[in-house]
């Protein structure tokens, strides 16, 4: 019972996490979007895009935990936007504090489980994280293109940016990226984003 | 091609789910709860609480993907609150309509999978369906509590309601049943429920 109690301090603690706000709108443009929804979409974005994985053989279970845990540690860093120049330089060492901070409310074992979990998204280097990596970049790019590029428009973002950014999305499916650069000629066509 | 098309219409189509508003409120008391995020949150919960089931031998990856799309339907039925007795009469049937239109957006085998992970939690007969059901409970209760019985004291719940609703949890798992009776009796004590 003390275990289940210091996990479930845990499970309230990251409730939280429905108030950190992302740069994405949801499609219906009302409002942005947080983190708990947005790692839920991701999570159910692995279950039905498992298959179009570079590696056949990867642990999508594995994925799907990582996916559900990945933005914790924004509770206490809060959300860096992608194209944050400044933010992203200090980012690591908030995220590695907030970390310590969150994933240490669990029992020991699984405080190594669920920080292990991030690192290895961190450092996208397994089949897993680049998987999980891919969904993450490919998702707020549907949702802009969806809002007719609100976060885009409303800080400037050219697609030379967009490109960049999401290139990564090919180490984790080819045929993802694929569908990626359609979006991004679409957003360029349509003005969502500078050309 | 066509099949990641066809895969990716779904994943737009239910961002929606991010607009079903639920009774609980998120535990800041600043706003009712929706769909996706509460999703999320009973994901991770199988994730961490995952020892504490029943049955030590379930699919924990299957009840993490039955709670991913287990309130899917919620976007054309709506979220029938647990204690509205009107509300849960036709609930089945606007739920079975509402599976077949956003269900039927997947390609044939994955509607098929998903449609029985959705039926499989809805029967509640397997250890599967048992402990992705018992958190379905255990959750709200929790939210509730953190926010001094929000949603109990707007309806006037009492006890022996929460009691014979919230049972079932000890199916799933006898620990997390205890939890809740306990949990049911600080709430009685603070007065959050009508005793």
């Amino acid at each position: 019972m003390e275990r289940l109690q210091k996990q479930l301090e845990f499970i309230i603690e990251v409730d939280q996490l429905k108030t950190i706000l992302r740069q994405s709108q949801i499609t219906d443009n009302s409002r942005r979007e947080n983190d708990a929804e947005h790692s839920w979409h991701l999570a159910l974005m692995a279950v039905i895009l498992g298959e179009h994985a570079s590696d056949p053989d990867l642990d999508l279970f594995k994925v799907i935990k990582m996916l559900l845990i990945h933005d914790i540690v924004e509770i206490d860093a809060g959300d860096t936007f992608a194209y944050d120049q400044l933010g992203n330089e200090d980012k690591q060492e908030r995220e590695e504090k907030a970390a310590q901070r969150i994933f240490r409310l669990l029992p020991e074992d699984q405080f190594s489980e669920v920080y292990n979990l991030w690192m290895e998204f961190e450092r996208n280097e397994t089949s897993e994280a680049k998987f999980a990596n891919a969904l993450d970049r490919l998702q707020p790019m549907m949702l802009n293109v969806k809002t007719e590029g609100y976060s885009w428009k409303k800080h400037g973002i050219t697609s030379k940016q967009v490109y960049e950014r999401n290139r990564q999305i090919q180490d984790g499916s080819t045929i993802m990226w694929d569908y990626a650069k359609q979006l991004i000629e679409e957003a360029v066509g349509k003005s969502y984003l500078i050309k």
